[in-house]
């Protein structure tokens, strides 16, 4: 049962310097640190058990986002937890339409990182409290209760509350199966690990052979750091090949196990095209190539690179042009709320639909964008990689298997085998799947001797790091 | 001739208590503050200049684009004016597309309303230098040096740079006159001083029968505060009806002086056909009524609203649904980029455009939403009042009617009479038409007094406020 009011929360500035190695380096972004903002929610209740909730963010600029989770802060402080999730809708939409703070956004840029933040601490108490991890709570839940979380503004166009509920409801039928097999096999995954453009030729071959020598089938733990797209997926081996005008559309062979290997283009023709070539060599014309142009393109100038591309037989172009372009958007798209999502749905613009564990308002909003690709039949790739963000989403995507989808047809859940040495539950990955959290919350927890190290600007990291970047 | 490196970038919280009267309220934001983030920019230059820019907030959350301000001060500081403005599209891509902070956006929200104040200061402190009002420095400037100034990223599949130099080379025929014109009849305004749902059924009663009465053909200074929607456009007589399916698409009068008045709704159905009735009564058939539901709705909610609301008589709807919404949306918007701009007018979703000074970056990106709308041919309307808006737009429209459109047809710029008096340039409004200013600058310089009385949370009125508003 819940229990206790909230009495404290405080957030952190946490920052990792992964930009000195060129990880996580595209098109757009050429120089990352990865970092969060971390919120931990404290109560009066007895357990002493706390939430702890992230947002995930580049480094600079996360010190706008702890400004914006404390000026979110008074909505959440004094509350009942009981309160907060018998009427979670009410609190979503108060924390989302403040009547000041909502000019700022709105339900978009740094507020809303900011709220998934809060309510990602909001639901890793509430499944703490209840002893079970986040994807098995809401498994669990009865379909109302589920629905009585999701904020229907905007969207009921093409979902209503109804539809939602009726969605959930079909979805019960062989529920049990599917956890079963969900913990006996996991979910599947692809990794991102070191697509980036920061990567030298030599050290992108070097890493492109180690995963095809090594494949992807034992646990995350055997391997190094900063590894190259690892993949054999099993289960994904019917993916169709998208509708982008100028890609491939040959059949994939769907009998054997595939590699899948993902790489960021965008910044300059000539280099994609002298890297896709090592790739498309290495692996070979049968293994899977996703491309990732991180919002680097005009609509013409998209249209134009991949058809230079094309030649390597992408599966997918990720984020060709910016995310704000329902119109000009193709294939996959991560977006910054469940409105954007409707449209590229209503539009037809998309194959694959990546939800983002951070970037939308937490469990809530994620559900409402579940149910309506449930409705248009559309498959869930989640976005992930980052900080604490592989942590997160295989919860979501786990019960979307259990509760919503219940097919595993053409899905996959990204995987990026960095920083999740600082989680207290960091993911288990096993034969390139991602197998259930057993711990209650949601995975959100940091280390806090982690935390001491990273924070900006005065853990001990960044007090060595910082005099030597000003020299 | 510009001149001097950016020495200082200073950025001040400043709020006026505005929702204590019931002004600015509608059915989003039921309680707003009018505030702004206030940045002031100096040079090491001996004349002393500096440059002011302001975003405008409702209140909380300012705070949180002052730390976005200062997240992007580095990109300011150090650099000369004249790098600046010499490459100012590449300037505008370095602030919008900072490869850390960029996550944190992309151009919206907290980050863009910052990008907004800081490219805002820029201005006025280029065109104090020169010796011009901005709307002067626009008008004179060259064609290849405007668009010099815009970022064409994500829109040239509708606007390429050689459109939009060619749509400001047809703009130099006849623009001589149109400045005589404007400097000596100014740019029709509509207003909506007090439109706001705070305000009792008396006060709008006693406000529009002062309106009718009074008629607005006066100087603003002869005119109390918070009154309600003045008008008299002569200029604006031929406005359509909108395509709204459950509007009035009755032909207007189009050879008399009309009053124009503009009413929130949203908030309750009743409410609002109780407010409407009273207004439509006092007005009588004739004049135009305009409606505003600030996002509160839902498309099917939306359609089934403006149904019963539609015995009134509105002209049009202003953002029936959410901002991020481009295929749910009707007839007129305020948007938060170019790229939903570029949307909505390829989806041909709008009748007329709202451009604002302060919600995109600045100058630079309104540029080349003028330019869209020149393409398109949609009538730009734009979006004033809160703090320091009436005083930037008028630049903007000004520039637009002498360089752009060469058009009045169907054009009106709104005017709210508030907050004025706290700026050291403010709008003159002469028979219901803005008058172009004519001291050098973007007339977004405070009066110091004003700003420092104003400081939240430390100035006198905050000092007396919060301790009341705490008890």
């Amino acid at each position: 049962m819940v229990r206790g009011r909230i009495s404290r929360l405080s957030v952190r500035d946490v920052r990792f310097p992964t930009s000195l190695g060129g990880h996580g380096a595209d098109a757009m972004h050429t120089d990352p640190d990865y970092s969060a903002a971390y919120v931990v929610i404290e109560t009066d209740a007895e357990d002493g058990i706390k939430g702890c909730g992230i947002t995930f963010t580049l480094g600079k600029g996360t010190e706008v986002v702890v400004c914006a989770v404390n000026a979110l802060a008074h909505h959440v402080l004094n509350k009942d937890l009981k309160d907060i999730v018998g009427d979670f809708r009410g609190f979503y939409r108060q924390l989302t339409s403040d009547g000041q703070l909502r000019w700022i956004g709105p339900e978009k840029g740094v507020v809303h990182l900011a709220t998934a933040a809060v309510l990602n601490a909001v639901w890793d108490l509430w499944a703490k409290q209840e002893g079970k991890p986040v994807w098995k709570l809401l498994v669990d839940m009865d379909p109302r209760m589920l629905v009585s979380c999701i904020d229907f503004r905007y969207i009921t166009d093409v979902l209503t509350e109804e539809d939602a509920l009726e969605i959930l409801q079909k979805g019960q039928i062989g529920k049990k199966e599917r956890e079963k097999q969900m913990l006996a096999q996991g979910y599947p995954a692809y990794t991102t690990s070191c697509a980036w453009l920061g990567y030298s030729d030599d050290t992108l071959k070097q890493l492109c052979a180690q995963a095809l020598k090594d494949g992807w089938t034992s646990q995350r733990s055997q391997f190094p750091r900063a590894r190259l797209f690892l993949f054999h997926l099993s289960a994904l081996l019917s993916l169709q090949a998208t509708s982008f005008p100028h890609c491939s559309s040959a059949l994939l062979p769907s009998d054997s196990r595939l590699c899948r290997f993902k790489v960021k283009v965008g910044a300059d023709l000539q280099d994609d095209m002298r890297r896709c070539q090592i790739i498309r060599d290495m692996i070979g014309p049968e293994k899977t190539l996703m491309m990732d142009a991180n919002q680097r393109w005009d609509v013409p100038e998209a249209v134009e690179w991949m058809s230079k591309l094309a030649k390597f037989k992408p599966l997918w172009i990720e984020e060709p042009t910016s995310p704000d372009d329902i119109l000009g958007h193709a294939t996959i798209s991560k977006c910054h709320n469940r409105v954007i999502f409707k449209q590229l749905l209503q539009a037809k613009a998309l194959q694959f639909l990546q939800i983002d564990s951070c970037r939308l308002g937490s469990v809530n909003e994620n559900l409402s964008v579940l149910l309506m690709a449930k409705k248009f039949e559309i498959p869930v790739c989640p976005h992930a990689g980052g900080v604490g963000l592989c942590e997160l989403v295989q919860h979501l995507i786990i019960f979307d298997y259990i509760s919503v989808s219940a097919s595993l047809e053409n899905r996959v859940c990204e995987y990026v085998d960095h920083l999740h040495e600082h989680f207290k539950y960091p993911v288990m990955i096993q034969r390139a799947s991602y197998m259930p959290p057993k711990d209650p919350g949601y995975s959100t927890e940091m280390k806090e001797e982690s935390v001491k190290k990273h924070q900006y600007p005065d853990g001990e990291v960044w007090k060595k790091l910082l005099p030597a970047q000003e020299n």
